[in-house]
């Protein structure tokens, strides 16, 4: 791994050091490097946090930086409205004959809260051991960022393209883009392209250029477990009145059978058997389960038996309890026999498993079991 | 169930249908009913909460009440104080020969809390259907105050008492009576007494006179899961680090067999096996499923197979979770997992067995399924 290689997290000099850039686009790259610097930070001191309508003047402020910034660069932009924050969309087709690229990002941010957390505020940036630390650095703006400059430093050195390029930034990406489907929909012509690039996932390792090809699905499901009517004495009643906690706990435990497959009958039906070569690729990345257990700071490692923790993390579904709430949780003994029980479980689903299915397949189980 | 008999919990005329009372007895108590049933208000009006400490005062006035109200009838009491609320002591031993009774009750009350759900106010006494509704009036001021009525009825009437008394009324029972033990323990000679009279637990059914000869006792525990060192992306992480709300429902499933028996090694060891006739005697009473189903609002009952409702609440020890919380418990959706999830759970024990001894056992028996 080379020095420069370590500068990852919303560094400010981009993981160079291994690849292969073309000279001209290097050292326009490093010619501007402290305008681009000053750039990225003005984009990120803008705090635009999608889920507070305080901050609305602030994530229309980012979508108007966006548009700005790609015709600037000479990306002509719009900003669409919806019926949430405004979507910011940059065209270049001037490439007749080429393929045509969307690029995806997002200008909004997670709200910054707990602010005592923060070693820098959250909203001017600092850099700390060559990292850039504020919110937003790696989701999405860093990422959205790099993209335009790449952009930038071939239409400044070259004046051109090798590809059609349509970059769409949306402003609600944190709130569940909840009105980027309807646009979409609406705009598919505007947005027609033959390859889709999304750079708003983890990066594997440092210095490691990696291509995510899927994530993981979800299927949310909140269990409640309904028992007398109103809190008990568990003096009184304990024995004979069905204990909705314990009721609760027996279901949640059957999720699983002792090898940590899921037990929910049906539920691998439709997962993928990937072929060994992509799974011998896996195993041949720069991982660790050491590095894992130091990072979450457990002692051993879990899970479905026969896969490697990679294996269980990218392409094997899961079954997972969220949260889960009954009785008396406060300081100290009440012998409350609970009226009722909560549980938050979801399943990660992988490529080829449909959430309206693993919902039945749910509900028939736990019906089963209950 | 004659029409006298309905008028129980809290009620200000004693429930005497049925029982026979000596008939000058029962006129010193009809003659006097306006007084007495005065003074049980009088009494009910102190908010003697010994829980909250702004309370002090009329827990204090509620000492000296019970105080005032046994030299009255004649039975000379003393206000003992300890480290907490004091203990208040009356005594007849005029009885020379006869055994000696001690009985045993508590002036202070529970907080009041949550007060929108009082239909009245709760140190008003208000009477409904022949019911007294107040804080305390059936724990256990009402019952306390019975005793001392009795007392005054014989006294009054027939200037003695068939047996030597001892009155002993604390004012911590709600807050786990810490100072009681040692008290009685310093006060041996004071207290010395044959048989000791407790009117402080439920009433079996309107109107049927009923000897509680034990109550089943507790052993209370918390168990932590602890997992990662913060909660974690289930996304991310799920499917191979080990979630802890899904270990602590697998553990949990465990406590019981599916008969509900208690799985926990060793665990009924010391459990006795009650006499035929005591179990048929049980069988007897006026009680039905139905009934507590309906108190209760549960369609069906559990617990443990091969036992009577009464049996199960009364000479059979219980396993149930009071609590549990884990990762995110609002609303809507968070895909966490958790970094640790918590269970109090409580053993009701019955006689034999020994708290110490059954913590040992759950110890264990966590410490071999986890």
């Amino acid at each position: 791994m080379t020095k420069s290689s370590k500068a990852v997290r919303g560094a400010s000099k981009t993981a160079r050091g291994n690849t292969t850039i073309p000279a001209d686009l290097e050292r326009f790259l490093s010619d501007n490097d402290p305008r681009i610097h000053n750039e990225l930070f003005e984009f990120l001191r803008i705090p635009s946090v999608s889920a507070k309508s305080d901050h609305n003047a602030d994530t229309r402020r980012a979508a108007e930086w966006v548009k700005a910034s790609l015709d600037k660069i000479g990306v002509p932009a719009k900003i669409y409205p919806t019926a949430g924050h405004p979507v910011v969309v940059g065209e270049w087709r001037n490439a007749p004959g080429a393929p045509t690229v969307l690029i995806y990002g997002h200008y909004d941010v997670q709200p910054a809260e707990p602010l005592e957390l923060w070693t820098s505020p959250p909203f001017e940036p600092t850099v700390r051991d060559r990292k850039i630390f504020a919110r937003g650095s790696v989701d999405d703006k860093g990422q959205i960022f790099l993209h335009i400059k790449a952009l930038e430093a071939h239409l400044a050195t070259r004046g051109t393209l090798p590809v059609n390029v349509v970059v769409i930034v949306e402003g609600e990406e944190e709130i569940g883009s909840e009105n980027l489907a309807a646009f979409v929909a609406e705009q598919k012509k505007l947005l027609k392209a033959d390859a889709v690039v999304i750079s708003d996932s983890a990066m594997f390792a440092p210095g490691l250029p990696s291509i995510l090809s899927s994530l993981r699905g979800l299927a949310y499901f909140e269990i409640n477990v309904q028992g007398p009517k109103g809190d008990l004495h568990s003096g009184s009643y304990g024995g004979a009145v069905v204990n909705p906690a314990m009721a609760l706990a027996r279901i949640l435990a059957t999720f699983h059978d002792k090898d940590g497959h899921i037990a929910i009958p049906g539920f691998y039906k439709k997962v993928r058997a990937w072929d060994p070569k992509i799974r011998k690729q896996m195993r041949s990345l720069p991982f660790s389960d050491k590095t894992l257990m130091k990072e979450t700071g457990v002692s051993a490692l879990g899970g479905e038996k026969g896969y490697t923790t990679l294996e269980k993390l990218w392409i094997r579904p899961t079954c997972e309890v969220n949260g889960q709430l009954s009785g008396y949780t406060g300081e100290g003994a009440k012998t409350v026999l609970p009226a009722k029980a909560m549980a938050k479980v979801s399943c990660r689903l992988v490529p080829d498993q449909d959430p309206a299915e693993i919902e039945k397949l749910m509900k028939a189980h736990v019906a089963k079991v209950a």
